[in-house]
């Protein structure tokens, strides 16, 4: 605990606020934030000026700065910064899943290359400590599954339309509350959620997928007739972030799920997020929290600031073993297919079909199908379909399924 | 990751023949098993007799071995290995809740002064990563709370009595699948929850306190009328291991409660233990997972052998600010209190009442009281009583609250 961190600290919001407040409250003596890097010079804070700045290079120029800490939204303007940041010899730690997870093998090797620490736990699940556990403590454990309910936005709506409301009533209610965004594409379409399930992936198996191999599919196109076929089962309707290693091949994919009252993730309501690890010796492992919110997500970021202290790194262990895995998305899947008419529902190919139901406006077919043809579908676009998968459901490989290189495969080629 | 580590394992059982399969299929690859100490030389075992041996000597004298991982069931026995591996010079994994419970101080000052490694992950709730993660991850955030299921036995008692057994035929039948054992009072009678919640504390809080100072209440004498009361309300009984900071006091002790459907605990059946964690930024953190049987344990005393070999020792960063803290059972609770008969009920006293039952063969009373005059009841042997607190309780000291002197205070004073 010998060393003294000066930080640099980019955006005072909902999350910078907060980490603003609970550093101050906190007994993490050896740290003090030095300058904070803000947007609009113009809002009312209750900071004395001189720490404050529109300029970026006030702190990465700043040789005294050796942490930033970068809780910013533009995706674009954060890589700048995280970039800079590390080549100038200081560690870094963010909360931007979409940075991370878009130039996810480029910050780790230009980190490690400069000899600085890269955290962003509070970037998966808030204040649910997952990459810290997958990095440290299941790091000798096969491994065989991580699924998580990953995006608190999209929790309060399910929570809400479980309950009775229409989609759109649901969102409407979560806009109003500040749970979802004007433009909520990134969380309904499941985007968010995909992002950080590819930094879950890089830590509990090992390899790197770039963001446009996972498909993720949202729950903008549910309906109230998906709804009701749930309700009469005694289902409830999540949107999961699900990774899962079968054999050699690793599978990932944002897709709702029904639940039945006896699943883990039932009872996760709201903005709380949730993620189960399965294990070959230590089975399921529960972990469970806010995953959102000004200071549960300040919290992850004073965790990993905590870290550093002791010069705390990932070390990405699974990678060791990765090398023989690929990511893959021929598998077959059991889902519930719902439209507006059995025109619709009659495109896609079911390998086997279990049930089919028609009536004046509504129509669904459940059965087993090939994810690599559903994901020719874009189910977010897709007005008149919505999709789901089934409770209980076995994903199994197709006959020799087609690898996506990762990029740290590549790299181990090379 | 440079240490190599030659293990020394005592017991073979449960736990230990796990641990032996885990570590041999892992990919731990500096860690090997040199020698095992057993004790029925005449079990037949899968295992060349080579590295088996009943004399302790051949482990503790063996200057090669620097990791000794103690998985027995005798608990004096368990201390003696302990202390003298300690003192010569090797590392210790251990699982022995009761062992650690009681010696715990000691055994941390020992290793600090033999500058060894002393780590018991899997001495508290199985394969759930708790002491790691209140020792690592919440180092920085103020605690409130732990509460935990921590007992496998007796949760999968309750769910049985839940779901309509009397407690007797619960218990057979847990003793039946082997979950519970012969002498099942170490578990019933919540020994076992209490051992697990003193290690809770150290860590969440900083302070030790002694075991004989936190009270026990175990579901040995719940009745087929008070599950009835459960029942009618719509609760479901667990036994929680429960430590709570207030103000400057600590409060802990281990009862059955009352938990309502929407509470975290509700839906942690059968083995299943569970742990939730309050912080003051963090909010509420649940952890859940197998709390016991043979991989899950084994995978803990895993976890910690993989983290020797990066020299991995638990710092106990708490104990800096528990200083000015103290414990205390001077508190007041709200309870249920059900009796075979309303003279027995009216010798208990009240702070306030809520409400009064009584039939023909059962009475029962809930209201708030003093935990000080509760405890003078020892409810593991009164058959005609049991008790257990309403949901929604709120603990509040009582003025002037005594404070019990825990030993590491001792050490600050001295």
């Amino acid at each position: 605990m010998s060393n003294k961190l000066n930080i640099g600290l980019f955006g005072l919001g909902c999350v910078g606020g907060g980490l603003y407040e609970v550093l101050n409250r906190s007994s993490l003596l050896n740290a003090t934030i030095k300058t904070i890097c803000i947007k609009d010079p113009n809002k009312k804070r209750n900071l004395s000026e001189y720490i404050l700045t529109t300029n970026r290079q006030d702190i990465l120029d700043d040789e005294d700065i050796n942490v930033v800490v970068e809780l910013i939204d533009d995706a674009q303007a954060a890589y700048e910064i995280v970039v800079e940041a590390i080549k100038r010899g200081k560690h870094v730690v963010t909360a931007n899943k979409k940075m991370v997870a878009e130039h996810l093998d480029e910050l780790i090797a230009l980190s490690k290359a400069h000899g600085v620490s890269f955290l962003y736990e509070a970037s998966v699940c808030g204040s649910i400590p997952i990459i810290r556990n997958l990095e440290e403590y299941y790091n000798n454990d096969s491994l065989s599954s991580v699924v998580g309910i990953c995006n608190g936005t999209t929790n309060y709506i399910l929570t809400q339309t479980n309950l009775g409301l229409t989609f759109d009533a649901a969102l409407q209610r979560a806009q109003e509350l500040g749970f979802a965004e004007s433009d909520p594409t990134m969380d309904i379409d499941g985007f968010d959620s995909k992002f950080k399930l590819l930094l879950l992936i890089k830590h509990a198996f090992g390899i790197t997928v770039e963001p446009k191999d996972i498909v993720n599919t949202g729950i903008r196109q549910v309906k109230p007739a998906d709804l009701k076929f749930a309700a009469e089962k005694g289902y409830k309707l999540k949107l999961f972030s699900r990774g899962q290693k079968i054999g050699k091949h690793v599978v990932g994919f944002v897709a709702p799920h029904f639940v039945p009252a006896d699943h883990f993730a039932y009872n996760v309501e709201n903005e709380f997020n949730a993620v189960v690890v399965e294990a070959l010796f230590s089975d399921k492992q529960l972990f469970s929290g806010k995953g959102a919110g000004s200071y549960p997500t300040a919290s992850a970021v004073l965790s990993d600031i905590a870290a550093l202290l002791y010069d705390y790194q990932y070390e990405y262990k699974k990678e060791q073993s990765s090398s023989e895995l690929g990511f893959t998305n021929d598998f077959l899947v059991d889902v519930y297919v719902g439209a507006s008419n059995q025109e619709v529902l009659n495109k896609i190919a079911f390998e086997e079909e279990y049930a089919f139901f028609k009536s004046a406006d509504h129509a669904y077919k459940t059965g087993r199908v090939k994810f690599s043809s559903l994901k020719k579908i874009d189910f977010n676009k897709r007005s008149d379909l919505f999709y789901a998968i089934l409770p209980e459901d076995q994903i199994a490989l197709t006959k020799n399924p087609k690898v996506i290189r990762s990029l740290s495969q590549k790299e181990l080629v090379a």
